[in-house]
């Protein structure tokens, strides 16, 4: 079975035919124009993926499509409710694909996409259970159980990034205030790390933030590992509430793997390293106790994963443990 | 098909016959005798469970045995790994039950059970899925989606009350510090009452306190109700705090029903119906933006919730949506 994955961003809609092991075979891309109408985006996507499937031939049918699109999803009837990024709303776009490419088509929000595809094919593929937590411009998540993803009525669960973890904190896009999001997306990360800045004009932060051209996600990160000590705050304290956000996320699901992603996710084991003393001293359902500790895991499959995560929708598994 | 639901509280432990309706038949119950080993006690309780048998006669066979524990449960093993409440560690009680009676024996948590209860055969047997929160000393919960028990890596996921959201909040007994428990427990609103009490030696508190014989979680509420201000100011920050758990157990699970038990549930439409204006008022992921609502109940089933629940165990549904 071959089936085309396709990640739908901001700017830019691309795709992919993924074998059911996970293999990406070959792959197509082609940029939003904002002028157009989102049906008439959706009918250029079809084009697209009718005549991909006319130039590729394989050993078995291509017998599907599986879509990744941000915003808030209506997985079972398919259609996008509203997508801030896309300024998409009531979308039928499972109706619409259908009609245009007769292949049947199946939708998720694009985090829950990622999500899957780590957990089937990526680095969660050795473990039964996962929650991904993506920090990049907020806080995206999914959850896959027994190769199974998690979704919630209608499809419109799993949002990882608005759990209050500050009562009466900052206020988030969402309306409420204190989400996880607002503590530990690279949004809040650059933002801390500017307020530090703006306070210590001698922090080797200033030297860093100039070469990269810009103060981001990096900036705190390597400024802390050459020891500069408002660095070292701003990093301490991003790990501390990013933790507190996976050990809540830890007691809840029990996960045998937790797994980042997004710019933050760059810093690999530094990052990794760190939560894990947070959780080893931050101990209740991490260690002792007989609860089982979740991994932490850095995501493997990059910028594929959306596309391969999205195609296998039409892989995973019926949920019978 | 019959199964014996058995819920071991901390000093008894309430056995019953449950039909795969639901339907509660025959009950037993028996102390538990502080003096005994727990190996001695799971005895007693097979003894019972023989007993049982012997004296019954169904039109159709009792197939196994289900039983909710409190503590860390090991589900897939059948290991009770730590019980406070019981002082109970290590016990292999599917193993001992099965070879002293013959039933094939399936364990899960005790807040699992009642959730599982309540959604098949309670309150929530009309909704897909549910979230349910006991509201008692401590606050423990359980999820079911489709039919299905979610219970986390070796059955240990689940802790509900565990989630922080307040960093560094209260210190609570897991360790933490500012765990949803600590604010939306029984425990904590008779905590806020006693200091509110101290403040203000006119309230009307002091005399319903009075009445009951001691201050427990009634004591706010009801003098709320007669508009006394003290009390007003210890529900709605309650219900501040018991409603932003809620939100986020909607954001994360986007549940059909979120289903409350235990003591404070009680209050029955009172608190449900502050609850919902909270949540209007407070509204991402509750109301608008093509989000579902999250239905709010109060269970049913009472104080058979748990043995239905761990009977239920046999009748849960596999997982395929």
């Amino acid at each position: 079975m071959i089936v085309i994955g396709v990640d739908i961003g901001g700017g830019s809609i691309k795709g992919g035919t993924v074998r059911d092991n996970g293999e990406l075979l070959d792959k197509f891309s082609f940029k939003i124009d904002p002028n157009k109408s989102q049906e008439e985006i959706i009918l250029e996507l079809a084009d697209n993926i009718n005549s991909f499937v006319k130039s590729h031939h394989y050993d078995e049918p291509i017998s599907g499509i599986g879509c990744g699109i941000p915003g808030i999803i209506d997985s079972k009837k398919g259609v996008v409710c509203s997508s801030a990024n896309l300024r998409w709303v009531d979308l039928p776009i499972k109706e619409l694909l259908e009609k245009q490419t007769g292949l049947e088509t199946r939708i998720t929000n694009d985090a829950n996409a990622a999500a899957l595809g780590e957990a089937l094919y990526g680095i969660g593929k050795k473990y039964q259970s996962s929650v991904m937590l993506t920090l990049g411009t907020g806080v995206g998540g999914g959850v896959v159980v027994d190769g199974h993803l998690l979704e919630g009525n209608e499809g419109k669960g799993y949002e990882l990034g608005h759990m209050v973890i500050v009562i009466d904190g900052r206020l988030c896009g969402c309306g409420r205030k204190g989400c996880f999001e607002q503590y530990a997306s690279a949004t809040a990360l650059v933002r801390e790390t500017k307020h530090m800045m703006g306070a210590h004009p001698d922090s080797l932060m200033h030297k860093l933030a100039k070469e990269y051209g810009e103060v981001n996600g990096m900036v705190a990160f390597e400024a802390a590992k050459k020891h500069d000590i408002y660095a070292e705050s701003v990093v301490n304290n991003y790990i501390k509430y990013l933790s507190e956000g996976i050990l809540n996320y830890c007691n809840i699901f029990r996960p045998e793997a937790v797994i980042l992603s997004g710019g933050i996710a760059n810093q690999k084991e530094y990052l990794t390293d760190r939560i894990k003393t947070y959780l080893e001293i931050n101990n209740f359902g991490y260690y002792g106790n007989g609860i089982p500790k979740s991994e932490i895991l850095i995501a493997s499959l990059g910028y594929d994963a959306g596309k391969i995560g999205a195609a296998a929708l039409f892989y995973q598994k019926d949920f019978i443990k």
